[in-house]
């Protein structure tokens, strides 16, 4: 499942890596040239069973912040993302596919909207930051783009609220589903969303100064100890089970956002323009062929899947599944998968191949995965 | 010095990723968002002394190629950079840096020039691909963009020239140094460089078809019996005693590439245009305050720089190394570092901090080193 990572400064450690090698980090994984921890002393399913009831601290400053400022910051974002921005008020962090001109998905941030004239979009593992400039620069637009000193720390798991709360005041507690406010701490103004990739409630500080890092982990593991808190990271099983899409594993840029069940962040009236519309449109017209889905299949606990498996009704391919675990909930594998239109109907009865050789009957299912 | 790395589909394997599984790799490092083989069963020493006297067989897949191709190609790809591209001939790989608005770095490719209207791009850590497609947008340029299906092949060390002329015949011999011809391998037509990331001497084929990969690997490593071959990787002694810089470690966006020797490769007189030249010739203008130096300290064998170590000179910090190792040939450490103008001529005595607290007692020294 793993193997080893050869370290150097091209792979940037961040300013809690070292705190989570106190913790006892075991691996990474390296996303926009930076730590990713993904494994701790503890399995990844006690870790999910952790993070269902408890609390966790998440090193995800590799979520990093592309910050787009300047006369023509709204037209910028507007012209990379099919996704209307026009509604979007300062406090909101919005969704926002980014889709090249065949409407092939480069990346797909949370944006946060700061000022009419300011953004962060908070990425995906892409360099974002050199797209937008590369449009910037080819247009003449008028804007500041930058990478800022910000280190996004998550706080996952449903203890998270009273942990925060109590550390930060009670006004946190007011801050609705991917809104954003701020918290006070050593006298900097930090912003705090309700965000993150899980789907048991949490916040994410988006700490800026790397140099206060050690001081933000150490303030709320030391706080968290009463509420059981852990080290944790994106845990694989949870994921998967509720139905979050990872780039570059769920969706490259051979994907279109409509088949990665994303339409419903995508403008296809026709009221605003972005990169892509055309294709975009055309595939609208058409309907998609293929759909992201769940499947649940049996078998021992499937190997890691690191490239994607097919998906079989008898002898005919109709999909493949490029995220796949063991989950102990469901008592069987749980996978994501991208099924071919005459084929994805929940419940429909398919065959995967797993990378170890072994066939495995499974079901089509929805997700989140009940 | 590794810890684990956690794999999935966005960390690329390569067609010959199951081929170093089978000669026990042991380490990856993630470039372009894709496995770099990094280690295998011999030490990083013993790589280094059979790499200046034998021959290696590298996955260096990762090098993507940023294809353009186009009416308006070589106009995009000399904005990109500050190198005159308007001298090269088909055939030649040129080392282009590319730079922003600001002179920082961005990528240090190997431009491949095919025709007057196509180019590849063979690049370091960051997406290219996306910089160019913004550019190109952005512009309305007439070009088509692509990473196509190439997974370049290193064949490293002395005895590579007689391996493959034993293989695909005797006129590789007459290809230049970074220049390009062609092999035949199963009824394909494929690319060979003689190029590669040592000064060992060596060619990289860029096998264009990824289904190819196992039998190509197969084919130079049964060959390659006769010659004592085996699996390497860019190797960090022999990379930092040659003076060669990886994109990342010795030079990021905060870097212009006159402070990292590169000045050679930018036109500076105003005959082409490129994005960053004002700002470039600006930083030519008044002379660069810091330069790109070697430096062999001493001490026990140094940890693994994954964050720059500060260069002292008494109290003063004048400078920082981004990558260092032990040396067994010189019985020292070497390091690359940046140093400041009034203490890097060669011979000057600073103390290097590592990140194991040591101080050490080091001298500036040229590259390579002697």
């Amino acid at each position: 499942m793993t193997d080893g990572l050869n370290m150097s400064r091209r792979i940037r450690r961040t300013p809690y890596t070292s705190k989570v090698e106190q913790v006892g980090v075991r691996g990474f994984s390296v996303v926009n040239h930076m730590l990713l921890p993904k494994a701790f002393q503890t399995s990844v399913e006690e870790d999910y069973w952790h993070l269902r009831q408890h609390v966790q601290l998440w090193d995800v400053s590799c979520q990093r912040q592309v910050q787009i400022e300047g006369p023509d910051a709204a037209e910028l974002v507007q012209w990379m993302t099919p996704r209307d921005i026009s509604q979007a008020f300062v406090g909101d962090c919005l969704y926002i596919p980014i889709i090249d001109a065949d409407a092939g998905l480069i990346n797909d941030p949370v944006m946060l909207k700061f000022a009419d004239d300011k953004f962060w979009l908070s990425i995906a593992d892409s360099d974002v930051l050199l797209y937008a400039m590369g449009l910037a620069l080819g247009r003449g637009m008028d804007v500041q783009i930058c990478e800022p000193d910000v280190s996004p720390l998550g706080i996952q798991g449903p203890k998270s609220e009273a942990l925060l709360a109590s550390l930060f005041g009670e006004q946190i507690r007011d801050i609705g589903f991917f809104k954003f406010g701020w918290i006070e701490f050593q006298g900097t103004r930090q912003l705090i969303a309700r965000s993150g990739f899980s789907r048991q409630g949490g916040f994410e500080i988006y700490l800026e100064g790397g140099h206060l890092g050690a001081d933000l982990w150490d303030l709320i593991w030391d706080a968290g100890q009463a509420f059981n808190i852990t080290p944790g990271c994106p845990n694989l099983i949870e994921r998967i089970e509720g139905g979050l899409f990872s780039y570059g594993n769920e969706m490259t840029r051979q994907n279109n956002p409509l088949e990665i069940g994303l339409g419903k962040f995508c403008s296809l009236d026709g009221s605003v323009d972005y990169i892509g519309r055309k294709a975009l449109e055309k595939i609208a017209n058409a309907g998609v062929t293929r759909s992201i889905r769940g499947i649940i299949f049996d078998g021992d606990p499937c190997p890691t899947c690191s490239m994607p498996w097919p998906v079989m009704v008898g002898q005919q391919q109709v999909g493949q599944i490029t995220s796949g675990i063991w989950s102990p909930r469901l008592k069987a594998n749980a996978g994501q998968a991208l099924i071919d239109r005459e084929f994805w109907h929940i419940g429909q009865v398919v065959t995967v191949i797993t990378s170890d050789g072994q066939h495995r009957q499974g079901k089509i299912s929805q997700m989140p995965m009940a």
